[in-house]
């Protein structure tokens, strides 16, 4: 039941040169489902990546992390979905890195040139036997055009489909990025969430993709949340193959870097707003805008306390124009010296609270005419700055009881 | 559905002398149902308060404040339930004063001398004149032996009222304890939460009480959560008439001092487990101990991620022994340099998880028929130090969203 959201089409998603995708089933979790995906890069390709911050953090992704700290090129990454090899202590870790030994052996490189990427149920362990004898039908695969199967392949709870492309031009010539992610729950921003891979044929100096992918996170993964959760196995990555031929982008203010930047941003503002769409048992997109804060990060507080408000949540589910609730969210923020009576609350259009209480001539009808829309806009005006942020979140329903309390049965 | 909560019978509550308590039917939100307390203390009687810290704090909470402050000796506590005169503005702190003046008059008092609390529906106007109106009602029915009723007469979504009483003796004269509370959702620890009364007839030293409250809601009130949320109303009094001409206590160190503030945190900590078995939807009853930690504040940072993790909440709905959700849970905590290896889980006597991943020789049915229980203590051990922390929750099942959804319906 993802709220307006459609899957892409195979003709929607253009394949970036310089990187080949294959899909194969590995039966890891439910048998005869596409679950693990292979993607292998240019030599000239670039990469940049943020991980999760939780402290028990997937074996993946602390092998990630040292083969992408070893300054090994990295060739190939290898995901798997219906397990995450997370919680799963020293074991886990032999595990990942047999994978990569593994998919190193078929691609003729080291293991520490191949990052490994697991999703899926906690704490059991990896089957590794049933990825190695999948790994060959990945390889036969592999294709420039094969992103529609591979935001299938990295799928868990979600119900739909994840991937997005967009074409612009850098310096006269046209560049490709696209992307996909999974995720619908165990969904709050920490730098990181969720799997997302977003590539692009643009040539691009490292240290510009790393600063371009932390601040397309910050504005699309990092603004988002379901149910407030941040998952063990996070990780999102920006690829730059360089195929399309453009010059190399070494200044990120430059016209170009600002360019790739801006469009990069569209695609995993869309992506992330796509996981919130199919959020767990999600019934409504809600759009939650913090203005006239003293900085983001106060913004980004009352933004996360009122998207991840249980009462604020069942209210939006109930399109109930329960507006207390909402103030009790900006409440609880941490945000020192807040003046509520200069706080304004917009829903949609509709001015609903003021001066520390309902607005003046507020009318339940229209806020309730507003509650019960599919999309709504929550507009927050602080009254003390000039910052602000925009997050994104879903209501919480029955159904998200139902899924998570049946998720291993 | 209230996990192995009773209602308390008339003849387990204890009266206080020098404290009467009078009830009524003001018809504040639904019709003929008690929801107005007048608490008259005797003149000598001494009395501490914490209230919420949530910033959109109600009209009857800053009056309240202000009635302290204004040092006026405190003559009476009114309690309205059906409306928690939040987000209610300026008119809001009027109405608050207005029903002060009335029970004032009746009272041969000044304004000052009264305490407004309000519980139930945020940034609905208060109705004034309804509770003004049931004012005499709530005076003729002043009695010391009114605790139950009047337990009956603050409850909102509670199914079962809440009141302990305890008697001990100090310096060789009997002392009793008696208290109630209400809450049930937007319960979260920060400071005080929800309402609570609790008084003794010993004789204590003002500065005394305030010390004994503020331990005794450290480890009750604010080591509960139902859904996170802290309330606009939250208030909790402890309230001293010196009516059993015990000896003033005025030395924090002495054994009398001791001996009360012991017997004032097993009452808090009883109703405060009572708010948690009542707790919305709630089917289980769920301790959380952190044992081994470096200092108390990183206890309750793991144990409230834990409690608040909605994955957890209905993996226990659900009696999963989805270990992966608390591991992750404890992940997300914000502690410092927690070493994963080193942490223990325990469902009650069951070691689920260790060395990072599951236990040497963990039997999923050994752990699942931990979880069928109703009542269920989760323990862990962070192996780096010696302080620990208690907490109680309860689980997230179809029922809250129903309960939050319908709220105003």
């Amino acid at each position: 039941m993802a709220v307006r959201l459609n899957s892409p089409k195979v003709g929607d998603l253009a394949g970036i040169k310089g990187l080949r995708l294959g899909v194969a089933r590995a039966h890891i979790k439910k048998p005869n489902r596409r679950d693990l995906l292979l993607m292998v890069l240019s030599p000239r390709a670039q990469l940049a990546a943020v991980f999760t911050q939780n402290k028990f953090c997937a074996a993946p992704v602390i092998i990630a992390r040292q083969h992408l700290q070893s300054g090994s090129s990295i060739r190939a990454l290898l995901v798997n979905t219906g397990n995450a090899n997370a919680g799963t202590g020293e074991a886990g870790l032999a595990h990942a890195s047999e994978v990569c030994r593994a998919t190193g052996e078929l691609l003729s490189c080291a293991p520490q040139q191949i990052l490994p990427f697991s999703t899926g149920v906690i704490m059991e362990p990896l089957p590794v036997g049933k990825i190695i004898q999948a790994l060959p039908a990945c390889v036969a695969d592999l294709k420039e055009d094969n992103w529609l199967n591979a935001a299938l392949a990295i799928m868990t709870t979600d119900t739909v489909p994840k991937a997005v492309s967009k074409k612009i031009e850098i310096s006269g010539r046209p560049v490709t990025i696209t992307g996909i992610a999974k995720g619908s729950g165990m969904i709050r921003p920490n730098m990181a969430t969720m799997l997302g891979f977003i590539a692009t044929d643009a040539t691009v100096a490292p240290s510009i993709l790393d600063e371009i992918l932390t601040h397309t996170v910050e504005l699309s993964f990092n603004a988002i949340t379901v149910d407030g959760d941040t998952s063990t196995n996070d990780a999102c990555l920006l690829i730059a193959t360089g195929e399309a031929e453009t010059a190399e982008i070494n200044d990120i203010q430059s016209p170009a870097a600002e360019n790739l930047r801006t469009a990069v941003t569209e695609v995993a503002v869309s992506l992330a707003q796509a996981i919130v769409r199919d959020g767990e048992g999600a019934s409504k997109f809600i759009t939650i805008v913090i203005e006239q804060g003293r900085d983001r990060e106060e913004c980004r507080k009352i933004a996360y306390a009122i998207a991840h408000s249980p009462l604020v949540k069942t209210a939006f589910f109930a399109s109930d124009p329960n507006l207390g609730r909402i103030l009790a969210a900006i409440g609880n923020a941490d945000v020192a010296e807040l003046e509520v009576k200069k706080i304004q609350v917009y829903l949609d259009r509709v001015l609903v609270a003021q001066g520390g209480g309902r607005a003046e001539g507020y009318q339940e009808q229209a806020a309730q005419a507003v509650m019960r829309q599919d999309e709504i806009t929550l507009r927050v005006c602080l009254g003390r700055g000039a910052a602000t942020a925009t997050f994104w979140t879903c209501d919480l329903s029955y159904d998200y009881v139902k899924i998570n309390a049946e998720y291993r049965s």
